[in-house]
């Protein structure tokens, strides 16, 4: 289409750039250390693995400036050497809000199903499938597991993140030490030492986490350990293109013959067309911690084991399992990676090092605060969800956006959630992978097993587990962020305890349902109104009465829209949901204020999904809903009862001043 | 999990990349022209607009190289000033198989639906709402249209190049002329002149391709033109954040008041968190073909009512269109975009120039070859899918994949279908979009109607012309490549005739359905199948016999799997889908070829959608499908008509040798 005239603005040329997430709002000083040569900043990382990178990508998309927050990796490139590979259908879900699931969803294997094997009656079968399961029960916006290799998982992060900051994560770098120095600086109490090729130099900070793994500087600097058993079976683990004629090489599969235990994960399809199969498989022989009589004792015992595994070995053993099937590598140079491990599970007791005020100053995430068996595929997604737990709180608390953040030398409540969120569920993992696990090592289903499990107990420890291993089912405990208080209250309000199947509780996430919006038809999924900026959101799940200019749903969202305001600008969203009406709804029978503040965020709760019945939620009543910027829900409320959601804000969130 | 005993390929490190699509085979030699001083390529494209970098684009996946390769453009970035907007359903379904339409699915608006404004018969009201239908009507794989700035479209493609071509698109290079010069070397007879910064040189190639637009050089060059009515109402267009209180902003909108026509287009939303909306305004005023003697009079017309069109002015009709609902730029500089044009409909009679022995040496693509007005939104599309129709011909003719492509000095019947089909899918458009946008221009359901079309035809002309503009209902005259025969044989192959709602149809592309994997349970689109990696599929919709080792299914099956064999490996990939069946599937109790060459496209058809149903075949007879590299059905045989199908196949692809 020729044009005889035009004329365009200069911005627009902007537009064909990627869109970017919005900071959030500051409202304490910009961050200005003083120029006195020493360098300092805001919160410091160490280790750039998947929470650490997580971390890095969100503070920064929240606002912290290179300047202000700085990573540091002691490798010199993006981890190579990464062995987690599962993506559980929650992490998707924070990915799809953070906009980078889409890699993942078209390249990753996809995992829809469980086979469960056991060794046969029938002796010229030797084994035999004896159930096939949803690898993901309950329901979920991804209703699979997705895997793929944790060095990509890396990259992807990686990449978005360098659309956020320049500097991106500073590599060679690495701590030598780390102490609470109050007297030296007191806004700065934390000085780390860190050696970059060679040359050793201070660094001073508000907040330190530690990412760096489970041989933590950060955590035995601080004087914390993990606690609990070390030790377990040896298993072996080896990454490949497979030659096989078992049948469900391309399904998750758990196999229990009288030869031993193994492992299937099918993985990603790589360039060469061939698809990479994971094999987790048990070596022979056990480090019983019953056999000697110290940690120290079972270290030298696993020792001994150490020298005799071999990939050699691992094949042999797999091809033994697998019988009379056969399964060897597919041609040459076929083996991705394998290795040897030996786990059992571990947890530290405080996730939270604070200064003599009582505010948290050095915090540790992921596998720095638990290490567990890889059986769950749970390693990689736990530490992520930690930083996305610990992510907005932090920066809340450093952007001046909590009540408390304001105070220096005060405890801050928010803060301290992550410890008592995250603990409690590292708790909750160790005791699943415990049981999980160990049902693995065990002959389940014969009279050699210890734990005694038949095969359906199994299948049944696994289904039982899923709302936990999807992390669809993740329930943090009351708190300031969680008004359980209101939960018995509404006890009215929802109808339902089915909490995995969507009904609405406080202290768990949202689930996802899809929306037909009122300005423009548009299907939409309500998660994607939960993008991970930052921002908290009032969900009104109106009431049937909205075109009764004087009913209750009219009046809550005059007062919603007055409540907003009170808060910082943007930083408070609404999503408002209507039921199945009497009549036809125009923007003029409506609140006005629906289309100045929520045009975009208006939609229909019945057009598509029934989300009143999947929310539990009567429609001639609604409900009135506080969803933190991490996806959960923080309270729940009559409709009428803004005032109670007000004071849930307001313990969290500043008054706009 | 700590590690004790670790070893990792190198290999393995590459696999933090994005996937590679795999180059097609190349049976003819490498490309390595004389060293004798004088550039040569294979391929030349003159134009980096949406339907140059989509050539180019599928090239270098495809394997051309960059000195096999080169893209010119004469300006010196990634175009910032198209005025497209518009990415159609079939596009979408297109970028998806590329695996670059992520951003476009996150980020882009997605229209849904159709909102059409009349005048009111109640002065009241001036104009009201008559009807709202879907914005797509046949079911596509993305069931909206979404909107999104053109250089945001051109970004995704360029960045995607840069994965495949390390110098990617040549800029700042003008082609200064062309000529056909088989005396000077007849094996690259296409003499190009460009310039570079001021300096010309010569250039040969094999094939040029004039991607560039509606003034093309090229296309003035060989001596062709446009032909057609070039000049129409003169209509504003502007793209803005508005204020306003019409109702329907958020839809795409056809008006006709009183004052005039107007056309809304929802746009994305943009980085301060607003939404553009794109206004199309039809100015005042005629320049009628029947006032004026001759083009020449027509345009100088033309040019007197051009300095009259300003943004105030635009601005202004615009809100005598909406009365009386206000519309307004919301505060100062929000207009991003503003032009005025007037087009009509005209096309390129021949779309190849060929040599003296009739191969096509010039080819024109996109706006170079068909212009019209943007009112149906489909200038980007139509030249998107140009190139996506003509890059995998000209691949196989380059790689000597296709029977005739060895020998030199004689015409190809497969480049010859790029004009077949696109020019006649051209003319097609140009018909619908006179009588689209005459619609628009006509003051439809009143007395004063040129065309008389009442408001009930008006919308009647959108939803029959919805199957063309989605892109999902073009369909291919026969060919070499649409084997119509076959479909009269076939006539009791397939039941039902609405090909728009998948029944099965050669020349139009294959409907997606949900499939599910008979190896993992894995909920697949058969799109996903259908990649454009240039590979030819052969989709066998097995019987209900499968289970009988001697029954039809069980003898197509290994017919096809010696078939693939007889051509370039890897050139043919096979789909298998099998109907519902009376007894449970085994990798044993089915062919082994299944396993051994179709493991991971091997399907239940009714356990997710009914596909039989959906593409019309009989579960007890079944049906073979030859799918051509840009998703459209080739032929359409009985399953055990394997020979009709390589007789096929044999008129394309070259066999093995």
């Amino acid at each position: 289409m020729p044009l005889f005239t035009e004329k365009a603005s200069s911005w627009r040329d902007l537009r064909v750039l990627p869109s970017f997430a919005p900071a959030l709002p500051r409202l304490s000083q910009e961050f200005a250390p003083p120029k006195d040569g020493i360098e300092r900043y805001e919160v410091v990382i160490v280790g750039a693995g998947p929470a650490g990178l997580m971390l890095h990508l969100l503070l920064s998309r929240y606002g912290l400036s290179d300047q202000s927050l700085l990573c540091i990796d002691s490798k010199s490139a993006t981890l190579k050497s990464g062995q987690a590979d599962g993506v559980q259908p929650r992490t998707l879900e924070v990915f799809k809000t953070l906009g980078i699931s889409n890699e993942i969803e078209s390249e990753a294997c996809q995992m829809w199903e469980f086979a469960f094997w056991n060794a046969s009656d029938d002796p010229a079968k030797v084994i035999e499938r004896r159930s096939i399961v949803p690898e993901v029960i309950p329901p979920a916006r991804f209703p699979y597991e997705a895997t793929i290799h944790q060095g990509r998982i890396e990259r992807i992060m990686e990449t978005d993140l360098l659309r956020y900051s320049q500097r991106g994560v500073q590599r060679n770098t690495t701590l030598v030490s780390l102490q609470i120095d109050e007297q030296g600086d007191p806004e700065f109490p934390v000085l780390a030492e860190i050696e970059v090729e060679g040359v050793r130099r201070a660094v001073r900070t508000k907040h330190l986490v530690g990412a760096d793994g489970a041989h933590s500087v950060v955590r035995k600097s601080v004087g914390l350990s993990l606690e609990g058993q070390s030790l377990d079976h040896i298993w072996g683990v080896v990454d490949l293109v497979v030659d096989t004629n078992f049948p469900d090489i391309r399904r998750r599969c758990a196999l229990h013959s009288s030869a031993g235990s193994a492992m299937v994960i099918p993985r990603e399809r790589i360039n060469t067309g061939e698809y990479l199969t994971r094999i987790y498989i048990q070596i022979p022989g056990l480090v019983e911690p019953g056999s000697a009589d110290s940690d120290a004792d079972l270290k030298k015992d696993a020792k001994g084991k150490r020298s005799e595994v071999t990939l050699a070995g691992i094949l042999k053993q797999v091809q033994d399992v697998f019988a009379p099937y056969y399964i060897r590598p597919r041609g040459e140079d076929v083996i991705d990676w394998w290795a040897a491990y030996q786990i059992g599970q571990r947890v530290c007791p405080e996730f939270i090092v604070r200064d003599s005020a009582g505010l948290g100053r050095v915090f540790i995430v992921g596998d720095a605060c638990h290490t567990h068996s890889p059986k769950a595929g749970q390693g990689m997604n736990v530490s992520m969800m930690d930083s996305y737990n610990l992510a907005w709180k932090l920066a809340y608390h450093l952007h001046g956006l909590t009540p408390s953040s304001s105070n220096q030398g005060r405890p801050s409540p928010l803060l301290e959630t992550y410890h008592t969120e995250r603990h409690s569920n590292a708790v909750k993992l160790i005791d699943y992978d415990r049981k999980f696990s160990g049902g693995f090592s065990d002959k389940v289903g014969t009279a050699e097993s210890k734990s005694g499990l038949s095969h359906a107990e199994f299948v049944d420890l696994f289904n039982s587990g899923c709302g936990f291993t999807s992390g669809a089912g993740v329930e943090y405990d009351e708190s300031v962020l969680v008004d359980r208080s209101s939960v018995v209250a509404s006890s009215s309000i929802i109808t339902g305890d089915d909490f995995l199947s969507g009904i609405l509780r406080t202290g768990r996430r949202l689930l996802n349902v899809k929306l037909k919006r009122f300005a423009d038809g548009w299907h939409r999924d309500i998660q994607d109104d939960l993008a991970s900026t930052g921002r908290s959101r009032l969900v009104l799940l109106l009431s049937d009465d909205l075109l009764n200019p004087d009913g209750i749903s009219a009046n809550v969202i005059n007062a919603v829209a007055t409540l907003i305001e009170q808060y910082p600008a943007s930083l408070v969203e609404q999503i408002i949901i209507h039921p199945r009406l009497s009549g036809e709804i125009t923007w003029d029978n409506i609140p006005a204020s629906v289309k100045q503040q929520a045009e975009m965020s208006f939609y229909s709760g019945y057009d598509l999904d029934d989300a009143y019945r999947i929310y539990g939620v009567d429609p001639s009543r609604g409900a009135l809903l506080a969803v933190r910027p991490d996806g959960y829900v923080g309270i729940i409320a009559e409709l009428s009862d803004v005032a109670r959601v007000d004071a849930y804000l307001s313990r969290i969130i500043a008054r706009a001043t």
